[in-house]
């Protein structure tokens, strides 16, 4: 393989990424579409609130909540510094994690320890990452068993974002896309690593779902439209006046998360799912897993308490649980798989 | 039975509340769904105002007219004034009357007085008060007639309220609550007492209602969202900030009176049933009535009154039975009985 | 007949009627539903626009165009103004045209004389005007046959209004309603009166229209809500407390238009229809008409035109009648019968 | 033929409908209907973008994209030079094109000369055009063909406009259009034209549609409601009140764009079809598409760029085709064929 060098991911635009995150309208005026589901209260919920059981299994480990810091960032210092928080509250609380794209360690190997975050997250399950659109340029099995290896992981996301690229004049070329997913699935299944195929927020169709279940994918974050909009972020980012215009035309382009979350279940009542995209506390955390997903997972949520520091991180996520729990308690659910089906749509 | 002093309700908490109520925005955002239900206006009544029969029966006893002031308060001298002018205007108006849980004046004997209604409503259908985690945690038979006994009551009601247990941090366990009802209603039905199951406000699910019926409930109040939010109450009643966050949080959570009374009415168009939550004038009223109520419940809007003094209180009776009437009338329906179903959801 | 004088009709409500309707918020929020609906553009209409026929037949008669104005005022001086102004405007258009209640013209024998209209309107269809409330009290062939002598009428409208009555405190006897107007119906046409039947706001059900029907009416005038509000105008108009706080309460009871013509039409495609409540141009007019009324009434459109003077009032028909006309023309509509149906429901 | 001089068409109306476009509040405030439909975000597009084909063929010949310039203007100096401009962007973008109405230059041989563009776009698809109201009056092949020739034109319009006619007391006799298209498509097929039939702006229904068909009509342009309203234009150009008021009242007569691709749609999968009325930019233009347009034609969007230069204009088209492709490539659609039925409709 050889690198196009003036294509090399700019370091930077992480931080810029950052950035208009936390400080900017990078939010979807479109909603996640959760709110259209109410829970139907049980008054009667047979069981105890202390009783109540958060653990589910993800990718073949077991998670003590069903509940991920979605992929954000990585490669550069600062990045690290969140990161690590991040990791240490992913490992206190045994929840998922994953890492931004890798594809700027893999390009410039110096960089990859700014990835590094077993140090600080001994046990927690953690993915990998890397964009489909560099399977599509050559990249397969070495590349991923790579990123995999540059942190440790125990699972790898390749993320889909096509409206991302399209915006930015990004990777513009996704031939073949699903036959080199297919090809990874089947590598990286005889190395033992799950592969995980996710967008970044723009929502998963029914017929995605169907194409990925076909190229044997382990599972899917379905990640949709409500929360960080990334044609916003990317037009907020952007350099040049053309990029600036297009990320905001498409700012509100997208399958919002909720239908995106039930797109999949429509296809596969069993695949493993986590569901990302505008989740901002334990109700719509919960409202996910009622729709069909199997983890929820925050990114932009995450992001902020995480820079508040890492009090703020710790009560976010403890308060966000104790949500979820009441959820439960007030539907009569004592498992995950039993809150399942438990809304209802309303007015 | 013995008790943790720790535990002991704290009688100033009923203070709190009716102050909350009286003074804070309590109310739910979301509605009862009434104003999704127009009357259809019937141009040729065949009926005459004036003959116009408001009576219904509840309980084995009848009721002037198809309205109760609904459980509030009791256990200390404050909540006895409001509570006796309350009784006053049931006995008045011939209307059936709850007062607030009575669990103070069973755990502490001397509080017992706080309750007495009798002296001022000596024919009114009065509902003696205890809560289902009471029942879970062993409290039965005897608690319940105690409790009966205590204010020389006509029926018992027995009050779901997980979430307001919930974000609170109150009695979070409801395992084994449908056999201990069942069990309470046997017992009750020899001792010639009515038990009816009410929520305090987050509706009634299709299944519970099923349940209910097979636990073998005289009737129910199926109060529901869109008026009084206790996860708000509590909010702003909170002593902890984690408790004031939950509050807030769960401050939607609940099923609406439209849809809760349509929920018990899926499974049963005969079991006796109050409707509470949100009722603030005769046209709601009715309108609760039309959609399978056979009673309507008033808390806030009564108590409001009754601070105003009687004056206020019976006026505001007054003209919620002629709204009734005038609904009646303008739907030709001469019983309560006949104004189910007069009403069509609108746009 | 004896009449307690105590009820005689107070000669002085019109003239407060008129004023509320002429200088206060009179309207329902609630819409007539006509905006529901949209004209299916006909880009090849086939038509010529000078040819369009706008000639309709009622009650026996020939009218000009389906236009009516409705039945609103008479008995006193100054409605006597008002209503030659309205009448001159009929006679010159073609149009039907009704007087309001004409009770206080047979009560009081002195004032039949201001119901005159026949001098100003030589040809129009005239409808003279009882309340079925009156039927009730014992009124029948004489007192209609009164009334439709005293103005030279054509045909009768008998009105139904019962929720203005109960506001108001007025009749509020219905018994016996449905079977007085079968007979007044059948002595009428011995007589070779037609006998409509009119609601003055609150529309007309189905089940309403059934009776009708049964009762042999020669045509309904289905006056729905979206138009002026009779419980409103009761209020603004009210000498009591009580009753002003009634009529509000009740301001926004009522069937909208649009529904009320659906609701006739379900029960029978043929009946003569008028439609009323809420129409103020020539697009509402003709929606109105689409969904199945054969004629269209107006009556504070046109009180407060013809209260600017007969130039205004002119110009207003004029102009109704050309935006009737253009509809015509832009579903391709030759005739008023073509037009029906050429309305579809849109978002 | 002989022409009523007094009828001629005013030239200076032309200027007049121009300078409203651009300076006034000339929209309909009822949308397009576009906005109820969202893509569906395909994440495997597998396609590159770079190899997106947007050439389409219409009425015998190949577009480089599926845009139109809609007719606007013609007839004087002014509008020439906005014509040429316009022009100039067709040719050089491989777009379809089409004047304004050419009676005035049918009726005064002297203003001919201002319809010619081919000097500036000689290669660009190039349609002529004539009122429908002219053929109901005699016009026929001969001045059709004058048309043609007169702007060396590829194809011919005829435009439909009952509701702007009726609005401005115009041309008001449609009897016998649909035989004289009829006669006229003949008559051109024979001569090699092909004709297509457009309405200005209020739609094509269903039953238009199949008529237009039974004509035999090379093409439709179902321009509808959601963009310039042609009555709102005629208000402001008014010369009487009449019209003034006519005009405004009749502001949002028409069937949304959306309904109307539909309406056509309905009535044939495959007849040519563009679509105009309210289309802004590259999205709703792919919109437009997906539900089931072959061209998407803008009117009012690119008169106001052309009116700021050259270069605005040609960055606006620009624009326009590159929002269309990140549309097609973030749906996996390489082909204008394969973006039909990408949308789905939302809440
Ligand atoms: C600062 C930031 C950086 C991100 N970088 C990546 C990335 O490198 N790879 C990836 O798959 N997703 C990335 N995402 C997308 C998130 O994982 C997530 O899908 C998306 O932000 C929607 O979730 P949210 O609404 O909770 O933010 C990033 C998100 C944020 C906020
Ligand atoms: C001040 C106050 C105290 C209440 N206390 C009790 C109680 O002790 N037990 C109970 O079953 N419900 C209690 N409720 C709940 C009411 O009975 C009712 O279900 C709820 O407030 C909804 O009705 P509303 O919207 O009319 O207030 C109380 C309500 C209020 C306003
Ligand atoms: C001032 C006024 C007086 C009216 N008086 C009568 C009446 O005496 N009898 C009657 O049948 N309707 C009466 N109406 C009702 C009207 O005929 C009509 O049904 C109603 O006002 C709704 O139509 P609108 O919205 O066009 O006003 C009156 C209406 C007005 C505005
Ligand atoms: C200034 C102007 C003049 C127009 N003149 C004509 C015309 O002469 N003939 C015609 O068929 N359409 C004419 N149209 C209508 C347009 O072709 C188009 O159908 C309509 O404006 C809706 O499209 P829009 O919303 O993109 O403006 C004209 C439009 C404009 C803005």
């Amino acid at each position: 393989m050889t690198f196009d060098t003036a294509s090399l991911r700019d370091p930077r635009s992480k931080g810029r990424h950052i950035k208009a995150c936390l400080t900017q309208q990078v939010l979807y005026q479109k909603s996640t579409g959760l709110e259209r589901f109410d829970f139907v209260s049980q008054a009667l919920p047979e069981i105890a609130l202390s009783q109540i059981d958060l653990s589910v299994s993800l990718a073949g480990r077991a998670l003590s909540a069903p509940l991920m810091i979605a992929p954000m960032t990585g490669g550069d210092r600062r990045a690290l510094v969140i990161n690590h928080r991040l990791a240490r509250a992913a490992q206190r609380w045994g929840l998922a994690m994953g890492v931004g794209s890798q594809r700027v360690g893999i390009e410039d190997r110096s960089r990859a320890r700014y990835f590094e975050l077993r140090s600080q997250a001994p046990t927690a399950l953690l993915f990998a990452n890397l964009g489909a659109a560099q399977l599509v340029k050559g990249w397969g099995r070495d590349e991923a068993l790579r990123a995999v290896e540059m942190i440790h992981a125990d699972a790898l996301f390749i993320h889909l974002n096509p409206i991302q690229e399209a915006v930015q004049g990004g990777d513009l070329d996704f031939r073949g896309v699903a036959d080199r997913l297919s090809r990874l699935c089947e590598a990286l299944e005889v190395a033992g690593v799950p592969v995980f195929v996710r967008e970044v927020g723009f929502g998963i169709s029914e017929q995605a779902a169907r194409q990925l279940l076909a190229c044997g994918v382990s599972g899917i974050d379905c990640a949709g439209a409500g929360g960080t909009s990334w044609a916003r972020v990317e037009s907020l980012c952007a350099d040049s006046e053309r990029e600036r215009l297009m990320g905001e035309r498409f700012g509100e382009w997208g399958i919002p998360t909720s239908d995106s979350i039930l797109n999949v279940r429509r296809v596969s009542r069993s695949l493993p799912l986590i569901a990302c995209g505008g989740l901002t506390n334990g109700i719509e955390l919960a409202k996910a897993l009622a729709l069909g997903a199997d983890v929820g997972g925050m990114a932009r949520s995450m992001l902020v308490k995480a820079c508040q520091g890492e009090d703020a991180l710790n009560r976010f996520i403890a308060d966000t649980l104790d949500e979820l729990r009441i959820c439960m308690f007030g539907t009569g659910a004592a498992t995950v798989a039993a809150l399942r089906g438990t809304v209802v749509s309303c007015r």
